[in-house]
């Protein structure tokens, strides 16, 4: 490989403790390039700085813009085998254009208009769905067929075979969230193509999953052991949203229960093992009651949120959005964060956390800096 | 120690492959009985057996009897400190005369006239009851209040200070599940007393850990990590009522979920790590379709099965009897196994088995021998 | 079942809060006896102690007394199929004549005459061998010849089938380790012969699983995973001996290492976990510099020790022994345990930890009471 | 953001199943590209590949010339504060200049003059040196100072404080190996100085950690319970030599232990969990007999090997390199990969796999496509 060719391009540091140009060391400079090498010391500070800059920004996108343009792509573009998703992806504006709302997590706003199918296929990559409004669709996931209804969130799994269709007469859009980006740069992508049409075309409105494994604390004799991501399938708003509402009446009887004052919030948790509903993404449910504000808090790893119900101020690293129902937030590793809400606020929340709690390397600080 | 002190008796065996008795052999003996040795050779059968063979017996105790029994207690005998609790033990004939269900599990029914409090106290060995029938009492665990009604499950784990109170004009029976046979044998008792009366006088539906923890894959995000035994504390009939109806409901189907045809049961567990709801004690629910049979099985270690409802009969290792509502049945380590229904019947069961599996030493073997 | 044939046998408590005795009273507790049932409040002092209350004494075994009865054993007692193993148990004064060390620990000398074998079988029960003294028998265990020799620890995990043969001109005595009183009261036994004779001769100095696996910190990677038992098979006391000196070593240049000034200890551990090398025993080594003491240490659970080297005193809850090579002592739940020692000295230990420390309920209290 | 401003570039795409272009559709991508927005139906293709196709390239480095060019690094650029290192990094021609043998791992040769210091810093990320040749340097962790030598491998885990120092007269090389390009994608990098000069000067041949911890399958009782990084600290040649020779000792006994015929196979691993030495790095040595050959294998992940002894050729998807010591070669994610050897070959590796593991994302294919 001639230094033409090298993709290696590096430029001789000009800094204390470094030597003073020579044509011995630009000689030396060519011949990294050339075998394809990169010296430390013109990178550490990039590569290993104190506290993680992260490529990625701060962003918000807006849920009405979203779905306005969602509709015109209905309008637009079919969906079927081969673009396989009407999916619309964010793409935040550190990451050069990539569609990934943060270095490992893929937002998009997906559409599907009446008596439409999104062909089935399965691959390696996690994936969610959450739904902010609407209902009509349902996602068979191995031939479950599982209904999608405003609050709910509906898992599918690595690996698993599906494909969504709108039963219908209105079009439905909801948020899929999964772990693209890091699948992608982690090289351990695998995909396959399943049927055309969704075979399933029943509408229940439990799926069997549920109907197995979402009891509180119950679980089948006959599936025992842990498995790798939730089997519950379908976390519903019902559950959900009485659960926040329990912590909160408990902090007003003086019992424990909140994450601070003011701030409920529930995970969304694998029954088999306590962890989270998938191996590489948490999911959890917050709610702020009006006025009140969480502590600014910041982690390492990224993270996406979406207004479910409310209004509020999102407050990130100096920056400062109002936000609104379906509103997007990325937030990048280590960003301070903040909620206020001004009316009561609630907020679903997808992270990359378990990645980091699993190797050992998650750190969380909260209160001001 | 002399040889008339020693607690070790010897006969010299007289079998194929042991020398002729001869005063040499004989000295040997009594140095063993003198130093309190024992050799192997005489007792290899009986410690060392082909497969277990249980010092306990299978055996069924009458919920009308105990109930009775319980009631002329509760007229002739106070609750209170020093005793404690009106608790009376199913002492398994095969196990001496102690108070012992099976070698590990205590099982007894316990009874609490109207108004009375069972005091606070704390142990480190871990309790359950499991209600057949009535209500009016809480059980405190740790200052928050359980209600106690039919087919509920409470748990008070180990070492959390504990006492009952009946608020109702009725008395109210109960079964009581503990590990004291185990714990006894281990020599990893303590015991403490609390208040002599239960300070929380509060009768609510559902208590705080349940508020805040039995919904269905959801847990709240201020309590993370697994914790040891079940925060969620009180398991409601209603729930896993709705969970054995769905089993036989997708059975109906033609959906997997049932233990076999006609059979469902759902564990009880700790949703912080899937697994059992006490570290010691596994506790499950069955429904067995009326004339449906389960699978005949046995396992490595010891339960014991109350009749929940309906009627049917339980076959234990060539004995057979008929059992009804609040029966109670104590089944040995290798013992075969079947219930066959004659109504639908439910059962509540629970068993050692976490022990066995922490310790990579359970065994099942399932259909006729 | 009759009032006469039942085991079960009470006494009305005469103590305070308990009534005075009445015709109806006398009968409701011929009730209990006849329907198999007991109180709590007659029992619950016994079962339910403020801390534990072992029936186990603490004992002194002479290794000298042992070796010479051993002998006699070996002159009179053939070993064969049947007996199976010349192994003579140590039979806690506390536990009725039964051949345990403690509750659950069964601790024997086995004595092999040149040239003798012990049959091959099988069973579930975990062993283990410590090399007090001699040399010159070779454990077979599943097929792999393992030489033992003076302070070697030896693995036979549960369910390998293994036989031993004496190949030299000399007896050999040793101590076996098991959880044999563990396994019977919970019901697990279970017993498979093999072969009457070992098949393989061979006398390597070190078997095929240490060659394999016996390297610091390096796995072969044809073996991958978690198994429940250390497949290191042979823990040799060149090893041992050079981490006890080590820690030592450090000790004495400022460095930590040694569980407390002048007191090293090493624990036999499972590479393949980190946790101890059988699921319910736990093995060690200790070093007590001369003229140093351990610290007073009870804790939940009962071990074993044996002197290897050197001579000192063994303090047990308010008994004092003074102890020498191969002298064994038993020590029951929550005993505080010192040992001061006269020269150096070297202690082997083995427990029954990991079956606490499994079920969450290990419990520790160190210093003086 | 205005079009110009976003980073978002999409080409309408021209394939069946899309719409033909119009003004409308036009106006949408723009407004895609105006709002940070990307069709996954432009992009699946890359994003979700059949099967992984990663950038980066398989590729190999020459240690000779690496090494030529290092002792001109030392010639001609210092070390010390600020460049921190002198260590040239292995740049993949597939991941665009960035410094980065493969998407996850860093590799680079380090070069110390004789008595030069490498300041002392610590970082979240993980660290090891491999050692192809030449000895003399300490590397000081947490002031336990580490030998290296030839064969060695040494740990740095994660947030430890660090400097190397040369103590001989002689300058000298190592391998680098870090998670740099993982935690700078996930934005979990931190960095914090220590003092500029190393101030433990000793130059002991065993470093503390391996004194405590470096024995075969014992641990100070002093240190229970798990850890995330190997405590061992440092694996030395020898115990890594002894142990691959014994695998292939015992294949030519017949015996189990060797990956495949004539291939040996060590994994370094972390004595408290049975777990890898880093919990995002694998370390292995292999040794594969002359004129064996490995089977062919793929997975999920990347490592990095290089040649410790002996000569060899290299397959990896197509493409043949023939090695020799010191030789570094890249294998990306599912490239198929071979390794023969012309002499007796010795090869280190390491790679990414825990990170997949703990992911449950692992695959690996054996044997030919």
């Amino acid at each position: 490989m001639t230094s033409t060719e090298s993709p290696v391009r590096l430029a001789m540091p000009d800094a204390p403790g470094q030597p003073t140009p020579s044509p011995d060391l630009a000689r030396l400079y060519r011949d990294f390039e050339n075998e394809l090498l990169v010296p430390l010391w013109t990178e550490i500070g990039d590569l290993m700085p104190t506290s993680p800059r992260p490529d990625a920004a701060a962003h918000v996108w807006r849920w009405a813009r979203l779905l306005e343009i969602a509709r015109r792509s209905g309008d637009l573009v079919p969906v079927g085998r081969g673009g396989e998703r009407r999916a619309i992806a964010l793409a935040n504006p550190g990451l050069g254009g990539m569609p990934y709302a943060t270095p490992t997590l893929w937002a998009a706003i997906q559409y599907l208009n009446p008596h439409e199918d999104a062909p089935v296929h399965r691959h390696t990559q996690h994936a969610f769905r959450f739904v902010v409004e609407g209902e009509g669709v349902w996602t068979v996931v191995d031939g479950d067929a599982v209904a999608m209804r405003r609050g709910d969130l509906l898992l599918t799994p690595g690996w698993r075979f599906h494909g969504h269709h709108n039963q219908s007469e209105e079009p439905m859009a909801w948020l899929d969230g999964l772990d693209i980006p890091f699948v992608h740069a982690m090289g351990s992508a695998f995909f396959e193509l399943g049927p055309d049409v969704v075979a399933n075309r029943a509408t229940p409105a439990r799926s069997y999953a549920e109907r197995l494994w979402a009891h509180p604390g119950l679980r089948p004799v006959s599936q025992s052991g842990p498995v790798a991501s939730s089997p519950v399938m379908a976390y519903r708003w019902e559950h959900t949203d009485a659960a926040l509402s329990a912590q909160l009446d408990l902090e007003a009887e003086g019992q424990p229960g909140v994450v601070a004052p003011g701030h409920a919030a529930v995970r969304f948790s694998n029954p088999t093992t306590g962890g989270d509903v998938l191996p590489t993404i948490r999911a959890e449910m917050h709610r702020v009651r009006s006025r009140a504000a969480t502590v600014t808090r910041r982690e390492v790893g990224s993270s996406v949120w979406q207004v479910f119900d409310g209004t509020g101020r999102v407050r990130l690293g100096g920056r400062e959005w109002r936000v609104e129902r379906g509103d997007l937030v990325a937030v990048p590793s280590w960003v301070p964060f903040t909620v206020t809400a001004e009316s009561d606020l609630d907020l679903f929340r997808f992270s990359d956390t378990p990645i980091f709690e699993g190797l050992h390397a998650h750190r969380v600080q909260e209160g001001d800096e």
